[in-house]
C-alpha cells in the first residue's frame, strides 16, 4: 500500500483518482483513454455483471454477440443518431500494414489495403442490430425479440476518470423490438426498474429514477429514462439509462411485420445499458478517507482473516485453528482469503484491507487462541468486539447482511439530508 | 425450421453452414467477415466460458481487461509477433467522422481527426499486456503473475467461415509472468491439460495433445502446444493453443525483474487462448444428418418436453399432468423446455429440436394420460421408449450422464479407427 490517501474534503476528484489506483481497481494504459482494468476491480465487475446477468434472463432476455464495427453508411441511416455519434468514434479505414521501407523494423499503413467503406469501432450498437433484426422479423409471430449484449464500445473522450469516462468501456446493452408502442414502453420502464434494484439491492446505491429533458436524450430516441445516484460531494451520477426508440431504427432499417390483423407496421423498439461507469459510481457513493467500503453483495472477499503472531511455530498453530471457522464460512457461500504472507506486518495489512474495503476482518493472535476467541473488525463502521471462535460463522454470515443494509441506510441518509425539494425555477 | 439438411456425405462443408444457419447458431453480417452470434449458440458459447471460466480460476487465475487498441509501434516491438500479424489486421487511423458537404445526409472521414501513430484493434493482447505487466513486476515478489482475459480480436480474414475462421471472434487470453523457464513450461503444460480436460468431459471430444512445428508455432513463441481433434470428415481441426514465450516479450518490452537472490533478468512469458472456434469443433464432431447432437454439459436445454393434443382441453390437462416432472427435473438442475406452442405441429417440433441438438425429447400424449406414462427419446442414437411417469426424473439424470458418454465414446471410436500410426516419412 501506498501512502495514505488525499483526503476527500481536501479534493474529492484527486481523492476518487487515488484510490481507484491505491486499491488496485483499474490504471489508465499506455493508450490514450483506455483503461486497463486490474484483476480485484474486474473482479467486483464480474459480481455486478453476473447479477445484472441474472436479473435480464429473469425477465425473459437472452444475449448474443453483434459485430464490433459499425460501416459508416448504418451510422448515416438514423440522423439524430448519427449526428449524436460521428463526433466521437475510432475510424478503421485499413486493414494492413506493411513493413516501412525508409525505417528499418518499423511498420506503416499499406495504402493498398484502404476499405471502400470506412468501420466505425461500435459507440453502440442499435445501428447494426437492427440491420440484423431486418433479417429476423416478419411477423407479429417473430416479436418479441428480447435481445442483451454484453460488450466493449469506444468513445472518443478527450478528457478521461477511470470508469466514469473512458473512450473504451465494458456495458452491456439490450436491444428489443416490439409489435406495439405500448409493449416497448412498458419494456423500457421494466429495465429501468430492473436497474433501480440492481442498484439498491445488490451496490446499497439509492437512486432516483426520471426522464431526460429533450436536449439530454440519447441520440436516436423519444424517451430517456434513468436512474441518477447522489454522490458524496454533493453531485448527481447517471448510472444507467433506459430509452424508448419509437420506430425510429425500424423506419430508419426498414424493419416491418404484418401484424395479427395483417396490417403491414413498423417495429417498435427499446434500448438499454449500464457500463462501467457503475464501478464509479460503487466507489464514490461508499468509499472514505483510509479507501474503499464495499457492499458484501459485491466484495471479492468477504472476510479476511489475518494471523497476529511471532514466530513459524505460532502461525502454524493459528493456521490449523483457524481451519474449521474457514470450512464452516466457505461452506455458507462467504469468501474468505487468509493471509498468512510472511513478508508483510500486521498493521500493513490492516490498512491494506481496509483500503480495499473488505467487509469483515478476522484477526487471531496467541491471547485468542488461549481464549478461544477471534477479534471481528467491521469496515462500515469500524467497530470491532472479541467474540468465541464457536459460532463466529453464523455470527459473520448476520453481519455481512447488517453492513449491507447499513451501507445503504448510511447512502439513503446522506441523500435525504442533501436534496431538496425544488417546486419553482 | 427450414427443408432438411444437405448430407455429410454429399458436401460435408455446405452441411456445416447449413446447420449453423438452420440450428440458429449464428449467421454473417453485413459487415465483411463478422459473425452475429445468435441467441441459441451463444448460450452454447456461455456454457463454456463458465467452464472453462471456473477450471482458470480453480488453477489460480484471475480474469482482467486490457485496451482493444494496439498502438502500432507496440506491435513493432517484437519482430516474429509483428510479422505474424501486421498483414491482417484492422487499423485505425482517425477519430473523427463531419458531415460530407458533397452529399446530404453523408458522413466522411474528418481529416483533422487523424492520429500521430495509428491504432491497431487487437488481433491478440501480448504486446499491450506486456507493455502494462513492465509496470507491475520490479521484483520476483511480484511472480508469478496469473491472468485471463475474456475478449474478442480482429484478424483480418479474407475467406471467412462461421465460427471457424471470422474476422472477428471472441476468445479467451491468458497471459502469464514467471521467475523461471521451468515454472513457464509448467504453465504452458498444465493450460493444455486444462483445455483437453474441458474437450473432454465438456465437448465430449476426445483429442490430441502435441507440439507445433516451427512454422507453425504462434509468432513470437518458443514452443507452441496445441490440443487437436478429428472431426467427421477425416480432418484434424486445431482446438486449443498454450504458448510457451520464453523472454521474447520480457526483452521487447524491457520487463525485468529482481530474483531473491538480487539478480536482475528477463521475466519468462506463457500465453494460451481457445475461441469461438471451439463451437465450431463442437458442431463438427458430434452432429449428423439430421442436425446437432448436442452433449449435455453444454446444452442450453436438456429436455424438450411436446404435448400431442387436440383441442384446448386435452392440452391443459397434459400441462398440468406434466407439472410435477418439470418441477423435479428443474430441481435436480435439468434445463427443460415444455414447448406448448399452438401454432406448431407436433411433427415440426420433432425435428426442430432434432435439429437443434436437444439431448432428450419427451413427448406426452392422450394415451400416455390413460396410462401415467411419457414417451422419451434420445438424441445421441435415436431410441424411444415408453416408462412410467413416477420415477422419470431420475431415469431421465441417468439418461442425461450416458448421452454424454456415449457421445465421447462414438467420437473416440470414430477417431481411433480414422488414425493410422506413421513412424516414417
Amino acid at each position: 500500500m501506498a501512502e495514505k490517501l488525499t483526503t476527500r474534503a481536501t479534493d474529492y476528484s484527486k481523492w476518487y483518482n487515488e484510490l481507484v489506483i491505491n486499491a488496485d481497481l483499474a490504471e489508465h494504459s499506455a493508450v490514450r483513454g483506455c483503461m486497463v482494468i486490474k484483476p480485484y476491480g474486474f473482479a467486483i465487475w464480474e459480481k455486478m455483471r453476473d447479477a445484472l446477468d441474472k436479473m435480464f434472463k429473469d425477465t425473459g432476455h437472452q444475449n448474443a454477440y453483434f459485430p464490433l464495427f459499425v460501416p459508416r453508411s448504418f451510422l448515416e441511416k438514423e440522423e439524430g443518431h448519427a449526428e449524436g455519434f460521428a463526433k466521437e468514434c475510432a475510424v478503421v479505414t485499413h486493414y494492413r500494414l506493411k513493413v516501412n521501407p525508409d525505417e528499418k523494423g518499423k511498420l506503416m499503413v499499406d495504402s493498398e489495403s484502404k476499405l471502400e467503406e470506412e468501420l466505425i469501432v461500435r459507440p453502440t450498437s442499435e445501428a447494426i442490430i437492427w440491420n440484423t433484426y431486418k433479417g429476423w422479423i416478419q411477423s407479429y409471430r417473430d416479436l418479441p425479440i428480447l435481445i442483451n449484449q454484453w460488450a466493449n464500445v469506444v468513445r472518443w473522450e478527450m478528457r478521461t476518470r477511470l470508469f466514469l469516462r473512458t473512450a473504451e468501456f465494458l456495458w452491456q446493452e439490450g436491444h428489443t423490438a416490439h409489435s406495439t408502442a405500448q409493449e416497448a414502453i412498458a419494456e423500457t420502464k421494466q429495465m429501468l426498474e430492473v436497474y433501480a434494484d440492481f442498484a439498491e439491492r445488490f451496490m446499497a446505491m439509492p437512486v432516483i429514477k426520471g426522464s431526460k429533458s429533450e436536449s439530454e436524450r440519447f441520440a436516436g430516441a423519444l424517451d430517456t429514462m434513468c436512474i441518477e445516484a447522489l454522490m458524496q460531494d454533493g453531485k448527481a451520477l447517471q448510472a444507467g439509462t433506459s430509452h424508448f426508440l419509437g420506430q425510429n431504427f425500424a423506419k430508419a432499417f426498414d424493419v416491418k411485420f404484418t401484424s395479427k390483423e395483417g396490417v403491414l407496421d413498423y417495429v417498435w423498439a427499446t434500448s438499454w445499458g449500464v457500463s462501467t461507469r457503475l464501478m464509479g459510481a460503487l466507489i464514490m457513493t461508499h468509499s472514505d478517507d483510509q479507501g474503499l467500503r464495499l457492499p458484501p453483495m459485491l466484495a471479492p472477499i468477504h472476510v479476511v482473516i489475518v494471523p497476529i503472531y511471532k514466530g513459524e511455530e505460532q502461525l502454524a498453530m493459528i493456521s490449523e485453528k483457524i481451519q474449521p471457522l474457514m470450512s464452516e464460512l466457505r461452506a455458507k457461500g462467504i469468501t474468505v482469503k487468509y493471509d498468512n504472507d510472511d513478508t508483510k506486518r500486521s498493521g500493513w495489512k490492516f490498512a491494506e484491507y481496509e483500503l480495499k474495503g473488505v467487509p469483515v476482518r478476522v484477526a487471531i493472535g496467541p491471547k485468542d487462541m488461549e481464549n478461544g476467541t477471534i477479534e471481528i473488525a467491521r469496515r462500515d463502521n469500524g467497530t470491532k468486539q472479541t467474540i468465541p471462535m464457536a459460532g463466529a460463522a453464523e455470527l459473520i454470515q448476520h453481519l455481512l447482511d447488517e453492513i449491507q443494509k447499513n451501507l445503504f441506510d448510511q447512502a439513503l441518509a446522506h441523500r435525504d439530508s442533501h436534496i431538496t425539494e425544488v417546486n419553482t425555477y
